[in-house]
């Protein structure tokens, strides 16, 4: 990050990256906000993205392991966990990993949310043809 | 409030403010609950309405500001966002400023959850015919 | 429970106990769970049922009458809830001590969740026909 | 509950309530709040006991696994589930109920909140002389 | 904002912005970070405050009521509630308005977040002269 | 884990695990729960490690990256953070990539969980002689 990136800088830096780890759902994200909160989608992109996702500390694997960590223990959260477990999968998780971190989930948030939250990977499994996962016994 | 009110007169003041500041759910939400908590559909509307939101110490616009910061933070209730939503536009809320609220959001309780909102707001706006928002960018 | 209960020990004293609470759900639970975590739905009976539930200390009524109030206090597990309802009738908590679960968690969680968690008591109490609920003015 | 009970009367039937489960706590409740927020501790007394736990449908011990249920689940409220695992007491739950109950909380809610429900519980034990706890293994 | 305020500027805007809605607490904030997170110091004020708070859609006063209601629902942010009912009281709500909005929460949070929410406030006025808080009644 | 490991057996592993990762809490905490409820210590170890953390399926350094998010997401949770985040370091986290999930935790959770969960780590940090950060600018 540079010490003079401006307001648009931070955007196309946002958005390239989270075309790269999303499979490219930013411009519908942007897209969907725009003729309501036209702000929020732009600090989504340029702010969560560009100003901190970017950030070389930790690897986009690792942010992933933490943001499903978060998500599920928030609840109510699915259609970001959704996303998410996508972008899990783009970035290098395997289906057994990020089924393993929702295990986990019930002994630190409970049974309710981590069903809650494997349901979602099951969605989005099926949808990327990854059933029956592999490794997960 | 008088010192004197007994359970039904709270009701009835309840009911008219209910009424007044959603546009009239009041006697759907009694009704929806009837045959299955009766009480709870009393006491939202005799004490929520009638003896806390009809207190003087806050105008009913200052009262949805906080009850949209409320509702965004706790999460899973887009139901009562929804009517609190509309509830906002009667008293004056403008769409921008509720939009802003939702934004403010995304620094105290995260980006999921402000989204959340902010989805059930562009649902109501669109309903209401009020979408471009003006002045949100 | 035993000193030397093994892991399919565990696993069929759970599904016995799931199954008898629950109206026989326990397959449909781990079946649904077998292609994407196997170990979760292990553990869910295993653990949940045949470590912890299993215990005498509690009855399985007031069990039930402490998960209505998690699940209510922790928002957007609905269908964990639905589960407990049907439960929670199945072990000898009545309709209207159910409803009046949730009435208390108005004032412990609010009324979102109470209305939340009623609306989902409603559902479970109509597919059994037990509208109106008896004894809850 | 009469239909003709105004605010006073409401008043002093939770507060009579109030003091009989939770072994008199009702006055400094309501004096501790009576220079910041006179109405909420009038509000906590009047509705919340002289409404909601004054009803029939269930008895105290029930509300109390229901509130434990709660207070755990919601997390950051040691100072209220202090209170409550007093009352769960006065009003007949063993220790061994209660500490069974935040057992189940592992399941639901993970340990974490079980852990800091269960520390809660021994702080109050310890000061009844209550410890160890009879029937808990 | 201007399209071209870079890194630094940001953080000025919102050092001066923070600093003059709560009294001069900016700096104490980033030093407190210096050494573990100073990026997250920078982010509060740069983009919490540069970016966000200072966006005339919502007044001042009118953010502050959305926060205490965020504070109040999350619950565990004793912290930054203190630092909010302070900045609250500089931006003109009143002591009373401030109570109203946390009794208000009560009725959707529950009472136990409305308890911790006043105790805060009541430590901030009584620090700033501010009890008894007049017209709470 | 074998299909004949009894409840010893499943303590036994989950001890030298927990004792391993953690730097020896192990028998503190089963300590501290004996005389209030041996079997929630019981299980934490058993269940939590011995069944769950000691899978192969994710690495302990990825755990405590899910549980860093799902700890600050929570709230309320500083205790079991604190163990976690000397966890984190003993299994290979450095400081920065810890600061770093937490700094990521503010777009997921909103700053206040993000500062809560900071100063937890600065704690821990001062006592192991790790500050200042090196790598968190």
């Amino acid at each position: 990050m540079t010490e003079h990136d401006d307001r648009q800088a931070r955007f196309d830096r946002g958005m390239a990256l989270l075309n790269e780890v999303s499979g490219g759902i930013g411009p519908a994200v942007v897209e969907s906000l725009a003729d309501v909160s036209p702000e929020l989608g732009h600090q989504l992109v340029a702010w969560g993205f560009g100003e901190i996702y970017s950030r070389p500390q930790l690897v986009p694997r690792d942010r992933q392991l933490v943001t499903i960590g978060m998500l599920t223990a928030l609840g109510g959260c699915e259609p970001q966990l959704r996303v998410h477990v996508n972008t899990s999968l783009n970035v290098g998780l395997t289906p057994a990993e990020i089924i393993e971190a929702m295990l986990q989930a019930a002994g630190y948030c409970g049974f309710p949310r981590a069903l809650n939250a494997t349901n979602v990977a099951k969605e989005v499994f099926a949808e990327r043809g990854l059933l029956p996962v592999d490794g997960a016994q």
